[in-house]
Parts: structure tokens; sequence; C-alpha cells
């Protein structure tokens, strides 16, 4: 019996899109449901009930949640072009790095101390984004001397950091905000570019205009937010 | 030549205590560092210098940070006495739920929403045990019916659970406040009796008296922020 593969997912997280390149890299045919976050399905509600958060893939049936978790399932099921290093010290190194993305640079991490409405407008937010940037730093230094995380080949922290990153750019754009410039990350930008050049992982996007309006839309909410705090203050 | 194990730790630390029980469940031999995280160590500061934070094991010179992500390098290099099912599917579900225990019933989950120092004093701090509580009724469930998290015996999510669930007990005693009670959680109380029974597990834990100690000590600095939070507002 072939594999059946779906994945429940949200076009515009960065989160779903990781478990989407996994899939792709491993060669796998899935079906791709739309959930409505706003509105959330029965079948989000039914598949992971604790969270009630995509991604959620199912594999003939069973659901498995949390986009590292699921990572990990598809290397570990499917085990041909492996996401992670055979070695367990290099498998520990990657699930280091990752954790680290999640933890350290993604935007929610500016956010917590900035508003990301108001990026770069006074004391609190530059210090904010300075502290971002010692976090890049650090990736930066990682990645340094090697084409990708990897090693030779798209891997785990690859996956893990390239849909978070690429958030960046439409939110500069957006927001003429400097979250990862050349000048600072010559070595992330130039990874970053290495990886919008391929074709398995464009396919995990949505053209700009697109994502460009999603994350306008997104970041004007914020901004009635910070505004209606500020005046409740 | 033999493998030469050395575990970086605080002792009262349930992060740290995890891999000493993993390391135990395997039946490895090793040496404990005591890092003193007031003062913190060159060794410290030069093996984890990202976080710079315990647990740190070194592995024959290599050093690997964070419970869990050591938690799998354990049990990819020593593979008798499995700590994750065999199952991609079954591993996937233990690592859902010990990210589960880490983000949602740490002592630390309360702590965001309420000083611990106030537990129960307010309608703030009643709604924060009262989210904490549904969280722990989760876990309930997905223990219901089993000796362990882990089946027929301890597995990763009981030794990512465990040491969490051991501080309520502490903090209760100290504070009066009702955490994890026989009636509201019969399941996890008898799992964890059943576990403090263990004699490996027991070997990773100290005294009462000087955990107590530590206990009071920690929550009186807390009290006094929040008492001093409280007048500056």
């Amino acid at each position: 019996m072939a594999d059946e593969i779906k994945l429940l997912r949200l076009w515009a997280s960065p989160f779903c899109q990781r478990v989407e390149l996994a899939l792709k890299l491993k060669g796998l045919q899935y079906q791709l449901i739309d959930e409505d976050i706003w509105n959330k399905s029965e079948l989000l509600l039914q598949s992971n009930p604790v969270h009630k958060k995509v991604p959620v893939l199912f594999h003939n049936g069973n659901a498995i949640a949390e986009s590292f978790v699921i990572m990990e399932y598809i290397d570990e099921t499917w085990k041909h072009t492996p996401l992670l290093p055979k070695h367990p010290h290099g498998r520990a190194n990657a699930r280091f790095w990752a954790n680290f993305v999640d933890e350290k640079v993604t935007i929610r991490c500016v956010f917590k101390t900035a508003s990301i409405a108001y990026l770069g407008k006074d004391k609190a937010q530059e210090d904010s984004i300075e502290l971002f940037s010692q976090q890049l730093k650090m990736l930066e230094a990682e990645l340094a001397g090697k084409d990708y995380f990897g090693g030779d080949s798209i891997g785990f922290v690859d996956i893990a950091a390239f849909f978070i990153m690429h958030v960046y750019g439409v939110v500069q754009e957006v927001k003429e905000a400097e979250l990862m410039t050349q000048e600072k990350f010559p070595v992330l930008v130039q990874w970053l570019a290495k990886l919008e050049a391929n074709d398995l992982v464009m396919e995990c996007l949505q053209p700009s205009e697109k994502h460009l309006a999603h994350v306008r839309a997104r970041l004007s909410v914020l901004d009635e937010e910070a505004a209606s705090k500020t005046k409740a203050a």
C-alpha cells in the first residue's frame, strides 16, 4: 500500500513550510489541507487537541504535531536523503541549533521586547534589535566556512532557519526595518540567497506579493494593538 | 578505550537530574562536576557559550548542551535500554509530551502569570494555578492506563516529567500551595510515588532537607523581588 501523507497547514506559516520542504527533500507525494486558524477546523481540534496549532502531519491516518517533531518523524520513517547527520554528536549539534532558531531568532523574539510595529523608533526598540542581532551573529559564526548548516547539502538546521529568516525580508520591506543586512551578516545573506534559488525551497513559498499583503495585514493589527495599549497606559 | 563521561551540573536542577537518570538507566559510569551558576566557571562558558547553562555533558571531550538534546544523544550513542520507543510514531509522541512538560508544567509556568511567592493569594494567582491544573490534566490523561509514560518501563517522558514534578512537592511544603493533589491527579501522584521508590531515581536526588532549604532560599529571593516590584508600582 502506498503511503498516504497529508499536511494540515497555514500557507504563510514558516513552521508548516519546514514540513513541506522536508517532505519534498525526501521526494514524497503529499496532499495539502489549508487550515483557517481564525476558525479552527474539527480536523485540527481533533488531531492536535493539546495545542490546536498547525502543522499537523497525517501519515496513514496517524497525526503528528510540531514542526521539529514532524521533521524527526519524517527523517526516521524515510531514511534516504537524511536531514540529520549520521553521527550522534552531529545530530545533537543540529538539534541544538534548530532549538536556538525557535528560541532566539524568530520574528516573535523581536516582538517580545518591542512591538514590531515601532521597530527602531525608540531606544527600547533599538536595544531589542541589538539583542536580536547578537543572536544572529551566533548563527552567522556557526554557518561560516560551510555551504549549509548541514554541510554540503540542505539539512535539519537549514530547514529550521530558512523559513524563519525568509520572513525577515518581507518584514523589512513592509516596515523599512533592518533585521539582517548584507553588511552585518554576509554569510547568512549569501546562504539565504542560495536557498531562495533552490526549486524545492521555492515551491514551498507563495508569490511575494501575496506574502507581503499577508504580513502588512498582520502588522497593521499589531500596530492597532500597540496604539490602544499606549492609549490605555 | 573506555568512554569518559562527565556531567557539568547544578545539583538542584531538574534538567541536570534528567541527564543523570538517563546515564544511570543506561548503566554508564560518569563523573559529576558541580557548577556555581552565580559565578560561572570557565568550563561552562567555554563549553556552552551560547546559553551558558547547565547541564553540559562531556563525552570523550565533546560537549553537548540542553537536557533533551543530551538525552537523545545518550539514547543514540548507547542503544541498550532504549529511552525512546522503537517506532517513529511512538518516538514522535514521546518528543511531543516531553516538549509539553517544558512548555506547560514547569514551576516557571506558574511564575509566568503569578509570583509563586503569592501562590493562591488573589484572583490572578488562582487563575494561574487553574490554567496550570488544566495542563496537568492533559498529562494525567496521557498517563492513564499505563505504568509509565514509556509503557512498562521508565522512558523519555518519565525522565522529562519526574524531576519537574518532584519539585512541586517541595514547593507545596514550603508555600502550602496545592499544585498536584491526590484528589485531582490520582494517576500522576501514584506514578510519582512509584518513581520515588526507584533506587536509580533516588540516587539523582539530594536529601529532602537540603532541597527544602534550597527552595526556601530561592522563594525568599522571589518574595523580596515581588515585594519591591509592588512597592515600585
